[in-house]
């Protein structure tokens, strides 16, 4: 019998597991719990290493009640990597990583080129 | 020549295009603009409808600077469709559209009791 009782551990939505981006764009991920007991609490890492709401790095991390986002709003190359979105209440935990690769505006300028 | 000057149309960054969830669970879409100018105006629709905040149907929009959700608390089996998200500036527009398929909790059950 399944149930949707309110001790349930959280499950993430459906997502894409790579994303390419050009170097100056926009990035965000996104991060939804579909189903899961409240409170819940989010944890975002890079690489295998937590980030936080960073200036200095530009990382924005924006938490709600069952989502949270992670905003680079100027990407560059060395933001290339594995974006890890941990979510954990007091049942369980889910996680869901996504590659992001950054390509650079001069491949993107010779691609162009070779392709006129 | 590529130059990221201030009247650029809106790119949407990349996303699923088709996303599968149980009867029941909470659901988002997200919209990130990750190239053009600013102000940019976001509407949704639903196989071709233009959908808005809206209680009595359970759908929730909230716009941001580069970002739009659509968010379904509580999704059943009839909000199953093509749900568009578009994007405008005065320079362009672009748009995505990601099929959401609701499955039932019966259909749910009854795979996991074929699979025992």
């Amino acid at each position: 019998m399944i149930t949707f009782d309110s001790k349930l551990a959280p499950k993430l939505g459906p997502y894409l597991s790579h994303k390419n981006q050009t170097e100056g764009s926009y990035f965000q991920l996104f991060c939804t719990v579909q189903e899961g007991s409240l409170p819940l609490f989010f944890e975002w890492s890079k690489n295998g290493h937590s980030i936080k709401t960073n200036p200095d790095v530009n990382y924005k991390i924006d938490n709600f009640e069952r989502s949270s986002t992670l905003t680079i709003p100027k990407i560059n190359r060395k933001d290339t990597g594995n974006y890890t979105c941990i979510v954990r209440n007091t049942f369980g935990t889910d996680s869901q990583t996504v590659l992001l690769t950054v390509k650079g505006m001069l491949s993107f300028m010779n691609f162009s080129l070779n392709t006129k």
